[in-house]
C-alpha cells in the first residue's frame, strides 16, 4: 500500500515527530484528500503502518536468560531506547491516541507488536521455573508493566535514567 | 463558567457517553462555535470540567486501615465502579485521549484528581510501617498500578469481576 510504504520510508529517515500528512502524501504520490479518505489522522496512518510491520520490523522480544528480573529490565530498556530515539518523542502518545479513537486499533497494535504475547510467555516460563508465584495474575502483571511504561510517557517529562530497573523492581520487590 | 457547569449537570444526569457538544451548547445557552473556540473536542471540555471539580466532587482516596493490600483493592474497586456506571463507558478513553492531545491536561487531571498523591501517600505509609520494602520505587509502583487500570480500559473488553484484587496481587505477590 503506497501510503503505508511511504510512511515507513519517512519514519525510517526522519522519525515520528516530523511526519506530516502532507509529507506522506508527497512521498506516496497521492493527494492529502486521498489519505484523509481512509485515515482520520496521522496517528491512524502510523498505527496502520506499525500493524503492517512497516515501521519496526524487529519487535523487541523479552529474552530468556533464566533471570526474569534481568530479562524484563533488558526488554523494558529496549522499549525505552526505541522511544528515546531522536524524532520519536510523540510516538507512544500518538499510538495511544489512535487506540483511544478506535479500540480495534489498540487490539491490533498489541497483536502486531506482540507486546502482551512476549511478556506473557516469559512470565509464564518464570512461573513454571518457580521464580514467580504459581498464582501470579499474568494478564494483570503484563498490564501493570506495560501501563507503567505507557502512562508516564503521556506526560512530556524526561524519564529517570534507571526507570527500566525501577519499574521492574516496583513489580518484583 | 457556563459551559463547564452545563457539562457537569449533563454528566450527572446522563453520564459521559451521551454528552455531545450540541447538548452542552444548548444547556449552556451558547453556540457550538463558542465551545469550539475554546475547546478542541468533547474530551477537552470533559477534562476541563473534571479539573474544575465539576464532575466528580468526591475523588476516591486510598483508605488506611493498616492493611495495604485491602486498602489498594478497595480504592481500585471504587475507580472500577465509577467507570462501570451506566453511561461512563468512554470516560477513561476520553481522558487519555485529551492527555495525548495535550500533555498539560494529563498533568492537571492527575493533580486535580489526586490519583498519584493519594496512592503515593498510602504506599509511603506502608513502607514506613515496614509492610513494603524500604527501597520500593514508589513513583513507578503508582504508574504500574494506575497504568494497569488505564491500559486495559482502552480496549472495550469487559474486565474480570475480580480485576481489582488481581491487579493489586500482580504488584503485591
Amino acid at each position: 500500500m503506497a501510503v503505508l510504504d511511504a510512511t515507513g520510508r519517512l519514519f525510517a529517515t526522519q522519525g515520528y515527530d516530523h511526519l506530516t500528512i502532507e509529507g506522506i502524501a508527497a512521498e506516496a504520490g497521492v493527494s492529502k484528500q486521498t489519505i484523509y479518505r481512509w485515515w482520520s489522522s496521522k496517528s491512524a496512518v502510523v498505527a496502520d503502518a506499525l500493524i503492517e510491520d512497516l515501521l519496526l520490523p524487529d519487535h523487541p522480544v523479552v529474552p530468556d536468560t533464566g533471570d526474569i528480573r534481568a530479562d524484563l529490565i533488558a526488554w523494558m530498556q529496549s522499549l525505552i531506547d526505541l522511544v528515546a530515539q531522536p524524532g520519536n518523542d510523540g510516538l507512544v502518545r500518538s499510538l495511544v491516541a489512535a487506540a483511544c479513537e478506535n479500540p480495534d486499533i489498540g487490539t491490533r497494535l498489541n497483536d502486531a507488536l506482540g507486546i502482551t504475547a512476549t511478556v506473557s510467555t516469559r512470565i509464564e516460563a518464570a512461573v513454571e521455573a518457580g521464580q514467580l508465584p504459581a498464582d501470579l495474575p499474568v494478564k494483570e502483571f503484563v498490564s501493570a508493566l506495560v501501563g507503567g511504561f505507557v502512562l508516564p510517557s503521556l506526560e512530556r517529562t524526561e524519564p529517570a535514567p534507571d526507570v527500566a530497573e525501577r519499574l521492574v523492581r516496583a513489580l518484583l520487590h
